[in-house]
């Protein structure tokens, strides 16, 4: 009796547990198919491990009409494209590339996942870009530099024998979602990369990667030659050097016939590069390209560059490129950050896209949030990618958006491609905050269509990574939109920038004035907040950066009445007086932006503590606890940023705000034990 | 011209700048007199050291008409009171005793300071206590039990040879407001308080304090005379122990001619009493009072004892003490702590108030702030004291208060008293946080007469230590009066009670249960959570504590219904979903007091910091500084608190509330290094 009525109870109970989860299947949470689809129901031509993974992603979760898979070498405008087309009784997928047909396969279990209607389907899929690259900065160590997620998912002393099976499922979540491309290690790269050892670990990746249509990357460390080849020097101009990298793509294009190139951080940040020689970044790239070329390679050169000059750093990659333009060959692309500083939470867009009219150019964009709170805050990254891919730099007049510049369709760039700096680690649920998974996977749905929104994105995310009720999608929806808006309200509003704690970037540091130190390094350098006010004047008065956008955002920028507030204190030095458009002083408006993002956070934990019915228990509480960091985060935030600014701005806080909790001088004591990486 | 410029400039900015203060001063603010008095208009026969002080008090700070002092025996009625009558030319202050006349003195500075009309008194002041003592838990080597403001005051390795003068304003400011004895140290004595080197330091003390109207008393160790004076035993029946007694008494009267009398911690927590020599309580007071009773010495002895027995301890004290009623000599006073465990934020009053019909009783107070935040707790007591005065014990029948009790007014003891545990030390504002300055003032001006109202007393308090500006006065009144009842929100709500963090008692620690150890030390003894509910049950169901009470409380207390909400968990066992009264349930109630109690302490951080202009730097800065802390205290005992009993409760913290920003994992990791005494 006793018995009966315990397995009584758990049966009563059942209904209401839900199955711990660990984010571990991503978005790919396909409805198991509960009778499968019989093989004769897939029609595919010829053996290709491609199609072989796409026959059997839809055997094993497909639940519709007959599929037939057809390789079209007319659709090839559509490069790794595809179309599909069906009635109730058949789906026809068509792509000139079996990979098109795999990104058409896991469009259709999208389809049935979000619970779409599939019996009338009419679409045509061509990518935005040609490169959908991710780019992993990971050490060979195993740490990530800016990793968030535990250590790297590249297991290189197991490496090339031991195989973890994550490296299958990462190039499927990739693949599911149009990403094409991915840069292996850190750009801040070690020479022994190029090592014939961690060639033939880099093989192994790569053929893992392949059937996925992945192609595998490099970064490597310009002074390769000298440090790993024993040359005299690295000078691109050196033709023992050329040969040196001549045997070296030899090498790794035998073992990895469909390599992609290379990725370079060249003079920065002590890198080494081509000026070390007195030559130039289109001589050191120009020199990689020539032999990379008859393999059909790239190299992504990084226009992330800047000296602790006298020069606005804001400025300083432009005044760098500008005069290259025109001087790099057809398989080059300069790589360049969304912003002139450093991904940071707002960044009026870098002036160097739409500046080179000769040379390709690619975005950067970091996925790991370095300076938006790493993976313990809640921050959903599409609408600040969106921000710059729509931001119009009127370099070809208006319309002349960054996305259309780098996207081809303004300029008939030989090469299209977009990087993300990969969230990704041997975290169980890959990205350490399951809310980052959005940011993962939002990269790749707008680098396949940059012309999706925010929040169809969020949609198909939620639905597929939870649930598709209602009372979860709305709110959840809701909330990431707004959280990036959020955090820069928390973090640094009205264009403040880089106030981090040095090194971590972390937490607030906006006394940070490192003596001794590269003062493009110290917060103080960003805000110049002083007795007059706060900001950094980068008008005609100022630094004059304003003048490397075209007209009229130089007259927009530069005049404090037209500015956008959102960006008023990247472009000004704004008097703690100032008025602004809602008729609050500038000191007052501060602080009521930060106020306000403590407040959106409090309102995210409630709004996600709601949210318990409609989730499981391991995802709802890992969510929650990271939500109370960024709550407490926030307030740290807050109240460091008030209370020193108050110390020059002499004005009282507005009464109706809540009340600093900390003390400066406390504030100022925090020493994370944080290191760069994970 | 330079020079000239920075005269200029000081002399600008001058009335902009307050003097920084220290709060050295506490209330005793007088506007020094711009012309001073003439020694003429003071008039007063005889030279007395106490009359001596009143007109040097006079001389420094009175600007009004000639005083008059007169002892008149007549007026012995009034005890240490007096009669202050006045027209515009003239004041007269009557007393029969010349202590009378320093606190008449000090009654018209007030009224000056707090500008009041001096011309038409006729004031007839006489006290509600005879005994209005501070009780020092001050260690001899100079360390203070649950002191929160610095080290002891009396530095006993200086005395007798070198003097604070502080001692003489500490006298002073007692004198102020109407406190006559003082126990020098703790009631955990050391024996060696006793030693003569000892009591030469003592009387130095008393000498300074006498001409204030001061007299002082002892915590005698109950193991005295087998520990200093090396007898076999301490048993209080021992004729060798009666000797030692009466030999030490001689010696301190030699010493200290009105040396006031013994406080005695016996059989509690350790300490050695009469019961370990088969001896009741009675047996060893008495022993004590026969031998001081010819110098006019008391005995007050503490009902704080209880045993680790299976009784509730809530009933220990009734349950050991009205057994022994009528037994006790006259000169003894049982001295009963205001609440039946120990000073919690909020209790049900001792039961033992009105039990002991034909023995003394006096409250103790604690006015240093064990279990309200310590000096870091913004928490103003005259409601607490107030609450437990105003108590009905019924034991006469209605209107039987704790105040009529204690005061001689239903009964005629031969003494009556009442005690505060000082909150006094080396700091140089004497209470670590201004505000605690309030209680000490409250408390003597209570016990000088407990019919004035909380709101008076904070009234006073404010005008004499900060101003009378409505635009201060009456925003920081109302956070005062309101203070007590947030602290009871945020710390232990609705009747729990002793849910502190061991040893310290200043965080939360709801969890605590101490395996091994007296189960009357641990939380969950108290709160009792469970599945079904929570609160301690003392009905008939439970401990029946009830039953001490008088008809009609034990039937009030012990109904659900009818026992007040804010005692409801002292009394009962209750369902986390009972309906309260507002219609919330029990576990929806605790939350909103929670919350309540933070809320309540930022908005008290809006008010002051909004006081800014009215207040000087320091002590706006340091009150601020405080207030944080109380903030963020008060988050972590809601989130402790609501988190922890959550695992009982099962429900949902209402979604209004601001959520949890704590793990309750790491609020258990939580272990302050914070000692018992500071």
């Amino acid at each position: 009796m006793n018995n009966f009525r315990r397995y009584l109870l758990i049966f009563l109970l059942f209904p209401l547990l839900f199955f711990a989860e660990d984010g571990s299947k991503l978005w790919l949470r396909f409805p198991n198919a509960k009778t499968g689809i019989s093989a004769d129901k897939i029609i595919s031509k010829g053996k290709n491990p491609t199609i072989e993974i796409a026959k059997k992603e839809l055997m094993n979760y497909w639940q519709g009409q007959t599929i037939e898979l057809r390789t079209e070498k007319s659709l090839k405008n559509l490069k790794d494209g595809y179309t599909i087309k069906s009635n109730s009784d058949k789906i026809i997928i068509s792509a000139a590339k079996e990979s098109g047909l795999l990104y058409g396969v896991y469009h259709i279990l999208r389809l049935q996942q979000t619970k779409s209607d599939v019996s009338q389907l009419n679409i045509t899929e061509k990518p935005s870009y040609d490169v959908r690259i991710l780019n992993h900065w990971d050490n060979l160590d195993g740490t990530i530099e800016r990793g968030y997620a535990g250590h790297s998912l590249w297991k290189w002393e197991d490496l090339p024998n031991k195989i973890s099976p994550r490296y299958e499922e990462y190039a499927r979540a990739n693949a599911s979602i149009g990403i094409n491309s991915v840069v292996l290690n850190n750009v801040n790269a070690s020479p022994n990369m190029l090592r014939t050892d961690y060639l033939q670990k880099v093989k192994v990746l790569a053929d893992i990667f392949r059937p996925y249509g992945i192609k595998v990357y490099l970064s490597v460390n310009f002074s390769s030659p000298k440090v790993l080849g024993g040359l005299e020097n690295s000078d691109p101009l050196n033709k023992n050097v050329q040969q040196w990298w001549k045997e070296k793509a030899s090498e790794i294009y035998k073992l990895i016939p469909d390599f992609g190139g290379f990725l370079v951080k060249a003079n920065s940040e002590g890198q080494p590069g081509p000026q070390d020689y007195g030559r130039t970044h289109a001589d050191g790239a120009n020199m990689m390209a020539d032999i990379l070329k008859p393999y059909g390679g790239i190299v992504m050169w990084r226009a992330f560059v800047y000296s602790p000059s006298k020069e606005d750093r804001a400025k300083q990659a432009h005044l760098e490129f500008v005069p290259l333009d025109g001087k790099f060959r057809d398989n080059v692309i300069v790589q360049i950050k969304n912003g002139p500083i450093d991904f940071q939470p707002r960044e009026a867009f870098n002036p160097l896209f739409g500046a080179l009219k000769k040379t390709s150019e690619m975005v950067e964009f970091q996925i790991t949030q370095e300076y938006l709170g790493f993976s313990n805050h809640l921050v959903y990254l599409a609408p600040l990618f969106k921000e710059t891919l729509e931001s119009d730099t009127y370099s070809e007049g208006k319309g002349s958006t960054i996305a259309k510049i780098t996207d081809g369709t303004l300029r008939p760039n030989k090469i299209t491609g977009i990087a993300g700096v990969a969230n990704i680690g041997e975290d169980e649920n890959w990205t350490g905050n399951h809310f980052a998974q959005a940011n993962w996977y939002a990269f790749g749905r707008l680098v396949w269509n940059h012309e999706l929104s925010s929040e169809q994105i969020a949609d198909e995310w939620i639905k597929m990574t939870f649930t598709d009720d209602q009372n979860f999608l709305n709110p959840v929806k809701e909330m990431m939109l707004s959280s990036r808006e959020t955090t820069v309200d928390y973090i640094m509003p009205l264009g403040l920038h880089h106030i981090f704690a040095s090194g971590h970037h972390y937490g607030p540091e906006p006394w940070g004035d490192y003596k001794g130190g590269r003062p493009d390094w110290s917060p103080v350098y960003y805000h110049k907040a002083d007795a007059n006010g706060i900001g950094f004047d980068r008008t005609e008065t100022g630094s004059n950066a304003v003048s490397q956008y075209f007209p009229p955002l130089n007259e927009i920028y530069g005049n404090i009445k037209t500015c956008p507030e959102n960006l008023i204190l990247w472009f000004h030095h704004v008097p703690w007086n100032y008025q602004m458009n809602d008729g609050k002083t500038l000191w007052e408006e501060l602080c009521f932006k930060y106020d306000t993002g403590v407040k959106n956070v409090r309102d995210y934990q409630k709004l996600w503590d709601k949210m318990q019915p409609y989730v499981d228990e391991q995802r709802f509480t890992e969510v929650q606890s990271r939500l109370k960091i960024q709550a407490r985060d926030a307030v740290w935030w807050k109240d460091a940023c008030l209370l020193y600014f108050q110390t020059f701005s002499k004005m009282p806080i507005p009464y109706e705000i809540e009340r600093p909790v900390h003390e400066l001088e406390d504030l100022k004591k925090i020493k994370l034990d944080l290191k760069h990486h994970n």
